[in-house]
């Protein structure tokens, strides 16, 4: 059914599906539950195509006055344009739009709306979370699971663009909001069983996780594009296969993200990096798709390297569900997985071996300040790395093949009097100009092979160094609670055994604080090692090409 | 003895020797003979230094109204303003300034009266000749030697910044009046007894200059400064030693600017190149010097290797005399030569061979279409490489260098966190910031090694270039007098005696242009062989390096 919309932002269309629409301009949207976080409609030129259903609002008239704004919300209304859909889907059942189906739990569209926010262009950005808390929650009670964990932790993938821009305010923004308080104060109810254990053992430079028992790796292969809409959208199908099972599993950037979200929201004390950032404009790109599937990769690694992530459930039911069904009743139990936040810490089984808190506090202080100059220097890392790419693809390209032109150049010339001109010093010539044409394409390609990597692995630590300010956070809350409870306690305010249960909880705080720095520690310097000798090596490789490609040119001025 | 003058340009101070003066000031000029082509005097502002003698204009009293208009005099009144020069001189005479000596064929100085005008910034560039022809000439009858070929012709290597600025529009600017019409048309008289004679061959591609009997190289070298006016001004000599006599002679850049005032006033068909530019201001900073060394030397081994050039009288006096008064003497002999312009052509031994003289026009049309091309993309590789150097200077290196700086920052970072840092992980990672910091100044530095001496090669070419539009034109001139010539002989207005004779001295012209034709494109291959063989070797080193660099690096991060 049609609805009357006003667009409260601008938006240029960047793709032929898409269409441009003004702000204030009024719209007419086709169907009013939003795919992919696009509506269907036509602008007031009468140009029909999507558009982003974030940048519009609803106009409520009293016919459709039950209807909330549903940007959000997939589920609901059952309407179609004919005009716009012309013939009745004949399209098979496992690849027809999501709208048809009327479970809001569908795999394919739920948790897709924001698709177009994490755009860099100011134009386009409303804000994931902005926008989030500005709509009502659909009323639909089979949502209600994303009504819980909607503020601010389902988006917080797209809203993160690095270190400097996507830097999580919300997720825990107070120690208090986290559970944390409430796991250190002792209010976290012991569950009677608990089938989750995470171990921390000491060794001699500290606690650290205990090491998973089935260690795996994981591929990400393939990214395959995928229709739906009647082909008018696209989306990436990416081959999932970890190594323990060797069987493939397939998925798009949305499960991925679903994933994150869970891992987010369960794992208190754990940095989990952010996704690949998305693109509204310009998905199919090939670039892009090899960009994201390589820094999905990375994730993935660091995933499966990690001792508590690559162990949780829910991790496994996405690496290794291939059917629908289960597919679903997998992913309601992980999301209604009541060993999250302040639970989760209950999972936690720490070493014996008594750590001074007042040494644990240095430690931490310490990390806190490398991990700064850290991101900073990340960030530093990346800026100029950044523009060391679009130098190649520009400038040094440029200068190249300019220098190029001028050598061709002069061999032209030099064919211009016959019987003064030698055929073997102008193809010579000749010669060197393309010599250095292909050079500049040399360089404009080299970021491919070295850069592209570099930036790839420093997104990655920008994504995980992001996180520790946070966590930090919460420990530093949990330390203030001792100190607070002791001198409670000391002032005989409180029962010593109640201020010894909060030291001893805060115990569990403090190694698992040390083990995460522990692991970040691991793999950085593996990861850079990796990154730097990488790097080193495609240079290598690449200045060799061009030694190569100019010694074979200076030999053809040999016989002259 | 102090004297008044205005100043008719301004001219802006750039070292801490020199005054500014504004367009219209009132000056006082302490001496008003010229030294180096700079006054010595006081502006309004009372500030007393160098300002050059052609931007102002001496204001004639009835006190000193028998002295002109001196600033292309250097001969006339001795006054010295003791208040400038405190003490009377007691610099040994051989390095005593010029105008304590009463020869205004003074070999210091007479001829850098220009210095300033070839300056580029365009508030400097009053024009050498312009300013020559404005200028009255001393009525020293001394000097009458310069005022016959003071116009237009003394100052022109000031002038030629290039082929684009520095055409040289005056030389050749008629057919008529580069005597070569007259000698076409038989107004030259022959001479009694020519001792010069230049020969002209015929082999299969078309006639050539004959070789020089006792062919010869010349070194320039040691390019070292020297001080005069009491250390106020200084200057370069240079160490020239000819291969035929292994005996060097020191000249400065104004002996060579003399000899090539000379070469152009004789040499009509003769492509001679310009000189290597003056600069006004910083002239002895170290790269300017090491510039105007490296572009003299390919200046005078186009000179050596050209045969007619080669056995000019007068350079074979710049080259072996090193006798003051001897140097005098060839001096005035080499400006007294009467086989000059027109008369050189009667020196030319032609062979018997016949060309029809339709076919040489049609060789003559394809040179210069082929000059214009070559000029063009000469023009078109100078701009790129001048950019390239630019390039390296600023942005190439500042890439590396940043890119260097990050990783140091990296690194800095790594070693903030003690007890999980790995020394031998940073060190590899500072050093290959260093490294790149190097590779950053080795792209600084690379220009050195192989652009500049490519922009030396082209700008001789520039030169050599520039000059062939008027050369080209003189031969058409003589080709049209050929054509008129035969027409009135048909008509019957002229005798077919006569018109033979110019047919004849017209071949003069056509062998003569098509031996310098044949000279350049000889010279050409050879030096763009070596230029391109030149530069591609030193890039190959250059890029070696960096792989040496990049592999030593490496190798830090195998032990980890």
């Amino acid at each position: 059914m049609s609805v009357k919309a006003k667009a409260i932002y601008t938006f240029l269309s960047e793709n032929k599906e898409e269409i441009s629409i003004q702000e204030n301009e009024e719209l007419v949207i086709f169907d009013e539950n939003s795919v992919d976080g696009w509506f269907q409609g036509e602008n007031s030129r009468g140009e029909r195509g999507l558009f982003p259903a974030s940048y519009v609002e609803i106009i409520r008239t009293r016919s459709n006055s039950n209807v909330t704004d549903c940007s959000i919300s997939p589920a609901g209304s059952l309407g179609n344009d004919s005009s716009y859909f012309p013939s009745t889907p004949s399209t098979p059942l496992h690849l027809q739009p999501s709208y048809y189906d009327d479970d809001d739990d569908d795999w394919d569209d739920w948790d897709d709306r924001s698709t177009v926010v994490d755009d860099a262009d100011p134009v386009r950005s409303p804000g994931a979370n902005g926008h989030a808390q500005q709509s009502p929650l659909s009323n639909n009670p089979n949502v209600h699971y994303r009504a819980k964990s909607v503020s601010g932790q389902d988006s917080i993938s797209s809203s993160r663009k690095g270190s400097m821009v996507g830097r999580n305010l919300n997720r825990f923004s107070s120690f208090v909001r986290s559970g944390v308080e409430a796991f250190v104060l002792g209010d976290v109810p012991m569950m009677a069983k608990i089938a989750e254990s995470y171990s921390i053992e000491m060794v001699p430079h500290g606690p650290q996780w205990k090491e998973s028992p089935q260690p795996f790796a994981c591929s990400i292969e393939d990214p395959t594009k995928q229709t739906k809409f009647k082909g008018i959208k696209t989306y990436i199908s990416y081959r999932v296969t970890p190594s323990h099972t060797g069987r493939p599993v397939y998925r798009r950037y949305k499960h991925f993200d679903w994933l994150y979200n869970r891992l987010l929201h369960k794992f208190t004390v754990i940095s989990v990096p952010h996704l690949p950032e998305k693109q509204a404009t310009g998905r199919f790109e090939e670039d892009f798709i090899e960009k994201r599937k390589r820094r999905l990769i990375l994730w993935m690694n660091h995933m499966t390297s990690h001792p508590v992530l690559s162990q949780y459930e829910g991790f496994e039911h996405f690496l290794m569900c291939a059917d629908d069904k289960q597919w679903k009743l997998g992913k309601r139990r992980a999301e209604k997985d009541e060993m999250v936040g302040a639970h989760f810490m209950l999972t936690l089984q720490i070493p014996n071996e008594h750590q001074d808190l007042q040494d644990v506090e240095e430690r931490i202080d310490n990390f806190k300040v490398f991990a700064k100059k850290m991101d900073d220097s990340v960030l530093q890392l990346t800026n100029v790395a950044s523009e060391l790419v679009r130098k190649h693809l520009g400038g040094f390209r440029k200068e190249f093949q300019r220098l190029g032109n001028s050598f061709q150049s002069i061999s032209q010339a030099f064919m211009l009097d016959p019987p003064n001109r030698s055929d073997t010093l102008n193809n010579a010539i000749s010669h060197t100009g393309r010599t250095y044409e292909n050079i500049g394409e040399m360089f404009a390609e080299q970021p491919k092979y070295d850069l592209f990597h570099m930036l790839d692995k420093l997104s990655l630590y920008q994504g995980l160094l992001a996180n520790f300010p946070d966590i930090i956070h919460l420990q530093k809350g949990a330390f203030a609670k001792v100190k607070e409870s002791q001198r409670m306690s000391d002032e005989g305010k409180m029962d010593q055994d109640e201020a010894d249960g909060i030291r001893k909880r805060c115990r569990t705080v403090g190694f698992a604080l040390q083990a995460e720095v522990s692991h970040f520690h691991q793999r950085r310097e593996v990861d850079f090692k990796d990154m730097m000798q990488a790097y080193l090596k495609e240079q290598i490789a690449f200045y060799q090409r061009v030694v190569q490609q100019l010694e074979r040119t200076l030999r053809m001025y040999d016989c002259l």
